[in-house]
């Protein structure tokens, strides 16, 4: 049984602790093992291999066709960078527009943005109120002129997951490239590359118990893209910069534990997340948002009537238990959620918003706790609001 | 005195190993204080007053005016990325044209390269036979349409320092932006941003006996530039992606120990640097490339008439010596080195070529032993060429 004053840290969405086997195996890189790549001694050469092994385990946990589809990349919003820019510049030959959804990440987003200001065309495509792609707008908007489609394979705000198959098939019928962002899914549920028709795939080092400042980009074998970081030329000429040694390494063993221990570790945790849910919707004027089923299984989110999300993060971080409203970056600005926006909510609405997801830290005993704090917080914020006024024989009778 | 068999790293130009004490402070910000600084929680919050700190941490190794003059970035190449093509875009209604000198790292001709396709002028100044910058040249190629002039503080093959506080005045007086890449200088050599009028300054972490895969830039206040990586708008906007923790500290505590402890390690690895310089001038044929007196402390470069230098580096390897030839990027290909050809040697001259860049780990006894292996190499090499056969009577008398 965790002691009451325990962290309870479950905003793993926002940022993971570094699995210390993860560190354990990747430290000698850090300063035995501290070769250049390019250099020919055999220090370098040793750094060499190391990289390649990294790439290998990557590989793996998405069934890529070989360690060379993948490139190394200074983290997930660089390589969502390379892929879009990298990918529409390369190729704007076949056509001048891409395509994302409404509910993307800013990292994919603001690339597009940049893209459209340089004269290509981009359109968004609207999801429904459980967060999943309109598939039917999705294939109007696609054309033959459509070089980068860009979807998440599941969304960090409201966990839910998309239908990427049927959107590859959509993306290759009418138009040339998928990219999926693969950041919050990898590590979480099993994806195939290859079985699932995606050309471009992003992942974080981060995401799956590694060190931030180190990412991944799946590249199909013969994609051509053109490098947003021109230099040296290391990664095959797609990524320069001397290789984060280190980083590569521990993202590569973070690969490797994701691949063995994701299918147990999802299992249990979506225990936990269920029994979270359960104990919180049963609380007075509480929402789900996202899928009820097709969810990422360690993420619980949720709206609150009257109730402002930081107000309510502060409040939880009073008992020591660390959650979020939103993503990690609109934390800081005070607009509301696009994501919640796109779903159908109000400005209002979206700003009563939490966010639980959980990782290797969290147990059983935790729930309870995180489930006694939330009501009590509830209450607490709502008593201070002058649009909640349950009368004492009547709570439901309310307008929001 | 060191064992015979021990290993004698000197290509810390290429890749440093990092320094116990920075793991050592740095670790905990990647398990427990895991925390996205975007956060609001007290994780997030702790988070974010470890980069705080080590934004002062480098800002003072440079005397930066503030902290927040520091943006970190995913290491030195995507530094001279910002600065210059952030620079040159964001200003190019001042004008369209940047300058550098023709002996630049790759991570800034390349980047100077893609503002050349986008439609900006780009001139390279030349170098004389030690690597100084032409200010002459210089001073014609600087005009009120240039933007952003880039020269780095040292160069990495060769060890000349620059004479940046001129560069400085002539870029001021007739042009606008200076950025000086001081990726090999800093933590050798002092750098006063403010003193020597520079506005843009680039900075890696490894450099400083820091982590591979980051990096920071220097931006004088008030100075605008356009991201190169739209995303969440971290770093003020200036560098989109969830920050590099660990990597960030990491940084902070090697410039701590850089500003620290410089002056003396920069003098004791002089000492022994001279020590090999002269020991390897004595043998036939050998010249220091560079400058003789304004270079890195803890650089020596050569090169050696009739000797090809991956050959060298290869038999240095078997006496466990690490060295390199030419810089680690070019290593990768049999073009001859764009700065020893800038210096005047021919394609042959240039494949000649050995650097030996100390740090911490070398010691006095591994000066003759170095020395030795290079004198016993050279001979091994030379009895295979063609080219070099002398008469043992007059082995002065030879033909180049």
């Amino acid at each position: 049984m965790a002691k009451a004053g325990e962290r309870v840290y479950m905003d793993h969405i926002s940022a993971m602790p570094v699995d210390p086997r993860v560190v354990d195996f990747a430290r000698p890189y850090l300063e035995q093992g501290h070769g250049n790549p390019s250099s020919l001694h055999r220090v370098g050469q040793a750094a060499k291999g190391a990289i390649q092994e990294a790439r290998q385990r990557v590989a793996d946990l998405i069934n890529a066709e070989s360690a060379d589809t993948i490139i190394f990349t200074g983290g997930a919003t660089e390589a969502n960078n390379l892929a879009i820019r990298g990918t529409a510049s390369r190729n704007a030959r076949k056509g001048k527009r891409v395509v994302s959804s409404a509910i993307e990440h800013m990292s994919v987003l603001n690339p597009m943005k940049e893209l459209q200001k340089g004269g290509f065309e981009y359109e968004r495509a609207g999801v429904d109120e459980h967060g999943l792609v309109d598939l039917d707008e999705l294939g109007r908007l696609v054309t033959k002129e459509t070089t980068v489609t860009s979807l998440m394979y599941a969304n960090n705000e409201i966990g839910t997951l998309q239908p990427i198959g049927e959107v590859a098939d959509i993306v290759h019928e009418q138009g040339h490239f998928l990219h999926v962002d693969g950041t919050a899914a990898a590590g979480r549920v099993p994806i195939d590359v290859q079985a699932e028709n995606i050309d471009l795939l992003t992942l974080s080092s981060n995401d799956l118990y590694g060190p931030q400042g180190v990412g991944a980009l799946y590249i199909r074998p013969r994609l051509r893209l053109q490098t947003v970081m021109p230099g040296g030329g290391q990664e095959r000429g797609f990524r320069s910069g001397t290789e984060n040694l280190f980083g590569i390494a521990a993202m590569g063993e973070a690969a490797r534990l994701a691949s063995a221990e994701m299918e147990s570790e999802s299992q249990r945790l979506k225990g936990l997340r269920d029994e979270l849910i359960s104990g919180i919707l049963k609380m007075d004027e509480t929402y789900l948002t996202g899928h009820p089923e097709r969810r990422l299984p360690h993420h619980a989110s949720f709206r609150f009537a009257y109730i402002e999300g930081e107000s309510l993060l502060m409040n939880m971080d009073m008992y020591d238990i660390q959650v979020t409203t939103g993503s990690a970056c609109s934390s800081k600005t005070l607009e509301p959620s696009h994501v919640l926006l796109a779903i159908g909510l109000s400005h209002e609405q979206a700003h009563g918003s939490m966010i639980l997801s959980l990782g290797h830290s969290n147990t059983e005993d935790q729930v309870p706790r995180v489930v006694k704090a939330t009501g009590e917080s509830l209450e607490r914020l709502r008593a201070l609001s002058p649009l909640y006024n349950p009368r004492p024989d009547d709570p439901s009778k309310r307008t929001e």
